[in-house]
């Protein structure tokens, strides 16, 4: 089995994406991550061009990674400099990380236009710049940026510039599709020549995925004799985004006859987890379809595909999600049916029969809901509560009577926010107000207000996210802000996270909806005595 | 040049997608762009299935189609039934389709374990229903569901059963990857063999993207042979979706030596605006990293690349942005710099230098509004305000004093919102106040009873979107409902369409400062006198 090294960049071409800024304690918290995954090397960042990472740089000296090396990213040397004298391969050696990855121009045109030096003298930049550095580091990767355009127009000097850098003393000769515009197929015939022709070298793949074949020109490098992968978390980057390593990591792993290995023993399983959570530190919707890790990546609506995955689930399955850390899931939808809301309900320890009477008024009340707008794909504690409330559960921890929020603006720039709330507990009426910072948070301290007096298990209740969907397409006439809104509120306790669903016009009445129901769930959840009548 | 025929499965496969529910009026729409930009197939939907599917084809037979035919989907007869008693085949007849497009298993697993009948028996059926079928329709496909993943397992089978389709006259073979499992490299070498064995028949390629590769493996099989390609706009469908028609096209037209045509000459440059069209009907937020037609797709944000595309665009862009109707866009980041200031100044005529007072103010402005969560790429109407208030544009058409808006549940279902506003107009103090559908609606509603006396045209403005985004991820104490928020408006009149944001860690208060950008934008936009002093 072959070791295929993986060479993550989130960190520092993934920030380079449009929607992504992480502060310096994100960027700490990822490369933890990354290391406990199991990656070969994680790039920080590039120390010559901002403070926060060289600071990076300078608190990842006082931690111990378990796996991976560290790599600081920079460029060969300024033309006009001698190496010694550079600032970007001076600051590169200050991060002290244990390898340093230099980007050089392998495409003629990047040196006649953007350098605007002799082709020669790059080649004598890329050398003296590795050459300098090599003393410094464990190991200096070599970047040739824009490799694969630059071998189509000039081969000779593309080869030429990887060649230098490997007689520099460099590790890796990374070859990178920096515009991602070649497809698999050349990209891989490129591969066998440069293997071909410098058969001693290691070299790597760096691709964009410009044209959305990134992680398919991935794998055809590796299948070429690469022995690197570079690329990021959930394909974040520039443009259209890096390699995304949660596809190209699996495809190695599990669809290649057993022939690579990227990750320790066991860690692939972590992936999804991974996934998620750099996408929570990016603050990032995540992406629903993302292969292998993405929420619907083993997601069944077609009510045929849900009697078949019953069955057997190899039917509409490439992988075992479990495999990734993944899981299945039965969607709801009218195009599913009853197969979808038994599967629900032997999740929750209910046999029904197809034709119980339950199953069907089960399906009237969601189709009823989604025609409003509701969504319990996402929402699954809220179904939870439906569906017990329609088997028959009728406890009520609290009853809302009436609320009331508002807000305003009084010449300042700040805006007030006070509610009022009056609910029923256990006999009693409560009626409680609160500011807060927004309306939701105003009602949500005024609902909890009222409530945690009896049950004190409330507070441990945070808040994690929340989210507002706006449901009219262009089909309505007045969309915008009289439009339909949807809620999800994500929350959590010490032991579980859940999510519940609000649906009105009004933002404020979707939002309380929601928030009624993650309290309501919190409730039902942690009740020793949920079920005085039936069920134990 | 070959013609590389496209069916388009949006309407029928894109549907099952976790995210899309499309009406009746939205399918009608959808099918309409798709034969205004050429595509040679439209498959419909499943008329066998559901009753908008049915009123789909039924509607469709008034409609006039100048590029497409029209294509319905179905299965192969139910093994109990004969094909001319079988309702599933009849409804194919009754929609009056151009063609129908039926899907046979040609996996031996799926035929003992899903269908429990003997493999031979499927073999009859799929050749009984395509000959039962033929007379009825212009051409009849086959779908050969699990075809590679049965090639894989029992080769014989899976060729014998595209060769009954064959025999039985199926003027299309379509090789299904229905799970997605399968890497490009054993995709194409599976086509070779089909085409090797079957030299005489048409086939086409529908794939999935579970692993990530489903553009390259279409593209691959149209290497091997394959003369029509499916697959869904966007990308949509079920699990990780089908092949992206978005990118599967423009890689065969722009990326294949000019070997293949897809759409009819000029058609390529509308793919963005088609991609966006379905994207609104579907009510989804656009994936902003999509390849070729995505908002970031040509998006640069780091200040290098910015400085390069400056002087040569093919330095960092694949493609032509406008082949594919995209464009280029320069993002404001604190990575980017002076660069990007002076490209936006630029296009709104304002030549100034890198090293003018101007540009700093600017850039200190925006990276302290930045800090503070907003976010000017996808809000260019609130940008240019602020570029101009900062080159000294002081003009105010109406000044907020005040606002006041509540939201109140009275014991009731329905929650009332009203707002009440105090705005400066030409010297004159407005105070207004409606009810409206929501906060943010009520508080448009009394904001432009306010201005829209003084300027008429508000009344043109309508809110075509509105998000909300909340901004904290895991790293504050207490995210969820106590967060920043940052709310896009997006507003069109008969012309145009602009974006303002607002930013606030109240929901209201954010919406309000979008609200009155937007106003003040089309003020600003119609004003023929809104450079009183200097520029004309």
């Amino acid at each position: 089995m072959k070791t295929i090294e993986i060479y993550d960049t989130t960190l520092r071409d993934g920030v380079q994406d449009v929607e992504i800024n992480l502060s310096l304690t994100d960027k700490l918290r990822v490369a933890k991550v990354l290391d406990d995954l199991g990656v070969h090397y994680i790039e920080g960042g590039w120390p010559g061009s901002n403070p926060t990472d060289k600071q990076f740089f300078k608190e990842m000296q006082n931690y111990e990674l378990k796996h991976a090396r560290l790599a600081a990213f920079g460029s060969t040397h300024n033309p006009k400099h001698k190496p010694e004298n550079d600032a970007n391969l001076k600051s590169l050696i200050e991060a002290k990380p244990a390898v340093a990855t230099i980007f050089g121009k392998s495409w003629d045109l990047h040196v006649t236009d953007a350098l605007r030096i002799p082709l020669e003298r790059n080649l004598e930049i890329i050398k003296n710049s590795i050459a300098f550095l090599k003393p410094h580091f464990e190991d200096v990767f070599f970047d040739a940026e824009h490799f694969f355009d630059g071998f189509k127009e000039n081969r000779d000097y593309a080869m030429a510039a990887i060649k230098a850098a490997f007689d520099a003393g460099a590790g890796v000769l990374v070859l990178c599709d920096t515009n991602g515009g070649t497809l698999p197929d050349e990209l891989r015939s490129i591969c066998d020549v440069v293997r071909q022709e410098l058969p001693e070298a290691r070299f790597g793949i760096h691709t964009h995925n410009d044209s959305d074949t990134a992680v398919a020109s991935s794998v055809e490098a590796v299948k070429a004799g690469a022995s690197q992968v570079q690329g990021t978390i959930n394909g974040y980057g520039e443009r259209c985004g890096n390699a995304n390593l949660c596809s190209v990591i699996p495809a190695l792993e599990l669809k290649c006859g057993g022939e690579y290995r990227c990750l320790p023993e066991g860690k692939l399983s972590h992936l999804t987890t991974v996934s998620q959570f750099v996408n929570e530190v990016a603050n990032l919707r995540p992406f629903l379809r993302q292969p292998y890790v993405g929420r619907s990546a083993f997601a069944h609506k077609g009510g045929i595909h849900v009697s078949a995955i019953q069955r057997n689930s190899r039917t509409y399955e490439h992988i075992k999600p479990s495999q990734v850390g993944n899981e299945q899931r039965v969607l709801l939808s009218d195009l599913s049916g009853r197969s979808n809301i038994l599967e629900k309900a032997k999740k929750f320890g209910y046999k029904l029969d197809r034709e119980d009477a339950l199953v069907g008024e089960l399906l009237a009340e969601l189709k009823d809901r989604e025609n409003r707008g509701y969504e319990y794909s996402s929402a699954e504690a809220s179904f939870e509560l439906l569906f017990y409330r329609i088997m028959g559960w009728s406890k009520r921890y609290f009853t809302p009577i009436n609320f009331r929020v508002t807000d305003a603006l009084m010449q300042g720039e700040e805006v007030m926010s006070e509610a009022t709330v009056m609910v029923k507990v256990r006999g009693q009426v409560e009626h409680t107000a609160s500011t807060g910072e927004g309306p939701v948070n105003a009602m949500d301290r005024a609902l909890r207000k009222a409530v945690e007096r009896f049950y004190p298990c409330i507070s441990e209740v945070r808040l994690t996210d929340f989210k507002v969907r706006v449901l009219s397409g262009t089909t309505q006439a007045s969309p915008g802000t009289a439009s339909h809104v949807r809620v999800l509120i994500e929350s959590a306790d010490k032991d579980s996270r859940w999510s519940t669903v609000g649906v009105s016009h009004n933002i404020i009445f979707a939002s309380w909806n929601a928030l009624v129901d993650s309290l309501t769930y919190k409730l039902f959840k942690d009740d020793p005595r949920k079920w005085p009548n039936h069920k134990s």
